[in-house]
């Protein structure tokens, strides 16, 4: 029997259109990808983005997985009508970018390039920055996303230490968890990079306490979520000195009103949320991998733990 | 007999002042470090820096060897006076510092870092960059720091080809050598490093004609030695669009001049010399060792060809 694939996710249909028919034949897979459910009781798979109109999944009764474009799913994981099994998008190409970013950030900050980027008054000041093995990164959250950054900036001689909620072990990454591990994460950093889930227990989680734990001029690197930081505390920090710089590209609102004073700053770089896009050719991959495995009874890819919310 | 090392390089005696002693006693080597050669023929080794005054080494007439501090021994290797040893300075703490600065300003090119730590107008557009493995990266010269840099990029995934004078191979990056090699490493590159000693051979290699080669819009990133690109027609291929931006830290005069026009082309990131500086910490122990496998008749690390000129 044909299965119906809902793909609730306007925005991005463009991408998907061309790529997602050859996938499905390719995997064996009778399928047809619609973009409207008139019927959502004969909807058996939803391909989904939060930006999308669809929020009451109680029609799709035959459903039997949404399988979200994003890795965050903190718009979604809440919703009391949705039953189905919910998964995350978790792919090479936005593993790969947010590697990219982070690392590209990261040593932009280590080794002072702004002063040479801006330098109207030409100046030649030979100071040399200090090697990378001698600055500690506090990475806070090692998920696939944080350890793959991790293992990036160990690759280059930078101290990482990992930090998650529950006890999590990476090889060559020195690990703390939970409470009393955040102190010993963050105590003495240079830079600090948030990629943890959006969650009651992250929201704000770098707040002014925190923040006052790490190396006077620090740097901040949030490519996570923007509710991970406590923005006024930020603010403060920043224009106190004991933060350097915050580059950001996420943030509460986006895109960022005008109005915040994040804009105008000058100790804030804003990325407008470029940090891991998914790529439509490595995530239709992802997709249509979970609609295969789901037909063969096998485990799904990325499954959301509700409880945990991610 | 205690041994006497001449140290001629006074601009940087202060960093190695302190640690030579202790490094050449835990080395069971006796000797005294002078900063003077009262009586060259009494002088064992010379440390050696290009900007030092010492330019006729005729009456050192007991000396083993020279010990440059830098990599780049343009200055010194055609000197008809020198006939000892002459050694180049190899350490981690330069190996480390280039591939931080090479990898640095690649990922800011690749990522368009400058259109967000300079947006007056609060622009948010979240076009995102391609990938690194979308990016052909040209590393040309694949000694000790290009190989290092090389490995680097390839291992976040940048598609690095290599290129030497003579056939060189490296695992995992594919290698170019010699003039027919030449435009097969550079057709179409996306980013060129420029990693090369300064030789006869290697002056302007970058000219206008393989500048042509290149992606148009390319990135030109110059840690080497400024004599490796021709200065006007680099700055002919910023003005026409056909080299997007050129991130350049050596130079024919340093430090560059004030009327220079890279200091204010709107295409032109100058640093001041930076990319791999000699540490001493790393720096004293290679002297050291050289001292004490010449002592005990070993052969000597980093010893240059006067035939090849490095």
């Amino acid at each position: 029997m044909t299965l119906t694939v809902f793909f609730s996710a306007p925005a991005v249909w463009e991408e998907y259109r061309d790529l997602l028919p050859g996938l499905l034949a390719e995997a064996g897979i009778d399928a047809r990808v619609v973009t409207e459910a008139s019927d959502p009781a004969v909807v058996d798979y939803i391909i989904y983005a939060p930006s999308a109109p669809l929020q009451d999944f109680t029609p799709f009764t035959r459903c039997k997985a949404v399988l979200s474009l994003w890795a965050g799913v903190e718009r979604i994981v809440g919703n009391q009508t949705l039953t189905q099994p919910l998964c995350r998008m978790v792919d090479n190409g936005l593993t790969e970018g947010m590697v990219e970013w982070v690392v590209g950030h990261a040593l932009r900050h280590h080794l002072g390039m702004d002063r040479h980027i801006v330098n109207p008054g030409h100046v030649w000041d030979a100071t040399c920055p200090p090697l990378a093995r001698e600055r500690k990164v506090a990475m806070l959250g090692m998920g696939a996303l944080g350890t793959a950054c991790a293992r990036a900036l160990a690759a280059l001689n930078f101290n990482v230490v990992g930090w998650s909620r529950t006890e999590k072990t990476t090889p060559g990454i020195q690990a703390f968890h939970g409470e009393a591990g955040l102190e010993a994460a963050l105590r003495g950093a240079d830079i600090v990079v948030t990629l943890l889930p959006k969650t009651p227990e992250t929201e704000n989680i770098l707040n002014a306490a925190r923040l006052s734990w790490l190396k006077p001029g620090a740097f901040i690197l949030n490519p996570g979520r923007g509710p991970l930081i406590d923005d006024a505390a930020l603010l403060a920090a920043l224009d106190s000195g004991q933060i350097g710089h915050a580059t950001l590209d996420v943030f509460r609102i986006e895109p960022l009103p005008q109005d915040h004073p994040f804009w105008s700053h000058p100790r804030v770089t804003v990325t407008p949320h470029i940090a891991a896009d998914t790529r439509a050719t490595g995530a239709a991959k992802v997709l249509v991998e979970n609609i295969r495995r789901s037909e063969a009874g096998e485990p799904l890819l990325h499954l959301v733990d509700r409880a945990r919310g991610y």
